[in-house]
């Protein structure tokens, strides 16, 4: 194993930078170090970048949504061997504390969202991993590094939009945002019985592709349309039996819950960047329900389990792919949605 | 039966009167027709009389809580005899919709809240009461009028309170609020496995009533005491396991939401008076779940068989009792909680 | 409407036959008279016939599981109008008694199993049905009769298994039988999430046909292998998450057991011709759940749903058609499961 | 620490013994030593020394249900320290395989049912615990060793038994049994929202102190009354909605089938010798459930948070009390219920 590695670091002040490294090493029993083959860049590293996560660390190196092989374990890992290929969870969870054995993982109370925001993550070619036994998913031999790559993140975000989402036999899903998380949360919700998908955004390439790979029912663009009563007209005046909100904008959260039938469950796994105005009153006897927060991506075998068997299928958001070494030009093209691109797929460090 | 009846009706323009009616007739199949033994004064009538309903009709007969006994029941009635005493539930319900199938009865095609808001209510001698099957629950021989008095409307909603809450085995679950809904809620929460209660309101006679009868482990007075700072305290800084919000006051939901451990649910069956703000950002990675509304009632026979097990006592409810010709009295002294008054009971017209 | 009509009738002593019968008239406000456009044979037919089944009447018209065009409907009935097309529930079940409302319509106590048992059912030209606002769920304009022929019937057992089965996010699922009931539920598992399903049957042509159309990920031939090797070799030593026994042979009930690994529910929906052994000392500590029975079929209206997304189609069975008149021949056909039968659906009577 | 101690041995050929035997010493970095103040004796010790659990080795020291002293923790131990009072799980679990995941640690890939069966256990001065932080669960200061002391096993159990049987709000109870696991059974029910617990069993002393201790509604002693039309007459003719049956008498099966009502669970928490007749075609469209096995017991912390609010206590069951040299004659009463001896605690050795 070499001594230094490239890797990109956000240096505070709105700024990132690649910056030569050293390689990690072992500080607890229960890590790993893996190299990783496969990282991308999430808007949440944007978010980090712009100075909107507090908890994020000046001089941390970015990237938590990755996949690699271990390259060394400690001596208290017992699932893991070096040579195994692995996806890594975006969370960092014990298992053991009050919140990890009741599958809140978020908020273990010795981990969260440490790997590319307090603790040095995975756009880089080695990276740390804390309680490797339960961060690390092994691939099977018959997953390729790609087909796993977004496990760890917005795949187990969709997850949990989702299950979140108590969707029963045959219900209406209406979804917020056909970015990542909201096509992973499309991904998903027929996991769980749904018959119908509404996917609601603006990009029309999205929602187009999204239908050609069957992932939605029924588009339709705020743009074009009134969301309302589109989703009325979808639901013979009733209203969605679910609604995700994977969006995140100005008039998405009172969108979500305008569109959804008495006795809803609203999932909001979308970022916000304001506070947002509960109008009870207006609501009244509506009796809807409003579940909030980050992923608990406690789910990552099972996931692994139907990407192998084929249920889930997350290929259609790799739109491009570039070196570590060109990172900054992936950045760019992610932000601005530049060439109608998903995702933009980080591979290991050329030339 | 006798032609015409002593009734409470709402006049609108905020004036509430006693008249003398019609008695009421059997109009539909599925109707019945009770004569009232037993009534309550509800804070909803108080929101009726002061045009914070939209959906109340001038004219009605108020009152949504209330027992007695069958004067006579439709064709279409199968599970219900003249001379049977039943508890009525507040919402009217069909049984057969959309939502009725999933228990949803709030949200009814054919129902929700009718009695005392859009159809005449129980503030008299006899109600007709429509969907007689569903709506109303035969009260055994050795439970009393008064012991199942509530079952309908305010212990109902305790009960949804606490179920809408999902606690589990030994939760601390905080309660806003020791009014009539929220110590029904702390008589519920621990037939879901609650451990311990924490109990919090302004008002010292409610909380160390609640104590002495054993509904409550923990006392907590805002006007006295740092809310937040003492449910942290109680729970050893990690916050309630679930939260029931049955005060609706100017920042009680403010106050839920603070109280709550990660991942709680908040259960608000207050009805609050304005929109609220919901600071998403700031709750972010906390994870909660807000569940919003009135109650669904559909639990009527299983409330009654607890009660008739001795494992539901609303008795401490009952402070107050006047007949109906004296029911002008009651809606000042329970709108005041004069003389601590919790709920005034109405008793047939008297002299 | 004319007055007589052709039906299939079950003369007791194991024997049956075509004969002429008045056309049934409505007797109660919530029936509804129904004219059959398609229905099926299925194997408890023949254990009426064969004088399995104790509670069916002689004299009896056969048949619960067909779809047809409502003819009239009793004042009682909200729901349906003269026109309609429908299909049938097996049960009858009046939606009220303690049973009905909690979904174990099998037993309500007005009802459970009636059609074409205890009451006439639906090999005929027309058919009475009771509680015919809950037994019957309209076919929306886009679902052809025969894709909601097996709603009532095989589909909802199969459904039933399936949820039965507890299944868990990329759970595999192992299901013993390929008959209608299997591949309905082999149909039905992905609904709740299952990764994989294994078909466990000695008929290699249902197994490949249900492989491919995409209902089974392997396939297991009891007659060529050993079940509890194969299925612990698919597993990776532990056994099936979940167990579906729609088969109801000599050995099946001790394959289903050992097959699972511990803590997996065994979802028991075939019929047994004799009692089974429950090995207790042998599997202590295994922690199964055995879950028996016939459908609860409740879900009419969800499953349709899902027909009409496209998400449930039970297209495959139908290997086999012909009219009333010559139903003899499709017993015979069906019984001995010639030429491939897997299901016959009676058409109208034609010449 | 000293080097020997005072243990009770399972010598093989129905024999068991006092011995003197080395202090256990710590092994793995997850280990634990344990100074045991109270030990109880359990009816599988006895299943033990006549030969019924196969698992168990010919030389280990019996004992699975104690509670102690931290004397000495492991490396890898994270939540304990010398000094800590604690309760042990009768259960070795990992926390981390497939089965720990999703709570079945009985079936754990490392441990399962070891201490005092396959590994020393507490019947002993000193105990070494595995997966300590795991097994062993902190006792508040509130909390005596002996109100913890079945928290590991037969309350462990009792609860099982009770979560088993998805007991629903007034539902009836019926518990087979009033052992020590019975009685813990009726100790839980009411945390699940049970309205009336039946309890059946030929010991009068046992029945009335069940009832004077309010577990328990109604009594029935099998051996003056027929339990199946006891049953029926206390459930209006229904049935139990919920049957636990923790007696393994050679009847015992059959009679909790057959006073559940229909679509009941059947919780199966007695060891049986014997295989058991499922008579699936006589009880075919009841739709009962029956869960099989040995506690999951991994509600640990729950459990002491509600012998801490006081809402479990199991004081009842402490009959007799005796030192651990003094252990073989606590066998003698125990085992035939001398002087209605429910629990035999040991305690440390005298003299």
């Amino acid at each position: 194993m070499k001594e230094s590695m490239l890797a990109l670091v956000y240096r505070g002040n709105h700024e990132i930078g690649l910056e030569e490294r050293p390689v990690p090493k072992l500080r607890d029993p229960r890590d790993a170090i893996v190299r990783v083959t496969r990282s991308t860049i999430c808007t949440s590293d944007l978010h980090i970048r712009d100075g909107f996560v507090p908890r994020a660390k000046t001089g941390v190196i970015l990237g938590h949504e990755f996949v690699g092989e271990i390259a060394e374990v400690g001596e208290g890992v017992g699932n893991l061997r070096p040579g195994d290929r692995v996806a890594a969870t975006c969370e960092t969870f014990c298992g053991d504390c009050f919140f990890c054995r009741r599958g809140y993982i978020n908020n273990c109370e010795k981990g969260g969202w440490e790997l590319g925001c307090r603790i040095d993550g995975g756009q880089a070619e080695y990276v740390r991993v804390p309680f490797a036994d339960r961060g690390l998913v092994k691939i099977p031999d018959s997953v390729s590094d790609e087909d796993a790559l977004f496990l760890g993140d917005i795949l187990a975000t969709g997850y949990f939009g989702a299950e979140l989402a108590d969707i029963r036999l045959g219900d209406t899903v209406a979804i917020l945002g056909a970015g990542p998380v909201g096509l992973c949360a499309a991904e998903c919700v027929r996991l769980f019985g749904a018959g119908r998908t509404v996917l609601i955004d603006v990009n029309p390439f999205r929602l187009n592709l999204a239908k050609e790979r069957g992932l939605a029912d029924d588009l339709v663009n705020p743009a074009e349309t009134d969301v309302e009563e589109a989703v009325r007209a979808l639901t013979g005046g009733r209203g969605a039996d679910a609604v995700i909100e994977a969006a995140g904008g100005k008039n998405t959260f009172q969108t979500a819950w305008k569109i959804a039938r008495p006795n809803a469950v609203v999932s909001l796994v979308a970022l916000y960047e304001e506070a947002q105005v509960l109008p009870l009153p207006e609501m009244y006897g509506k009796n809807l329900i409003f579940k909030t927060g980050g992923a608990d991506a406690c789910h990552g075998p099972e996931l692994m389990r139907l990407i192998e068997a084929g249920r889930i299928d997350t290929s259609l958001l790799i739109t491009h792919r570039g070196p570590l070494n060109g990172i900054m030009e992936g950045y760019r093209v992610f932000e601005h949605h530049l060439d109608n691109c998903i995702k933009w797929v980080v591979t290991p460090p050329e030339g």
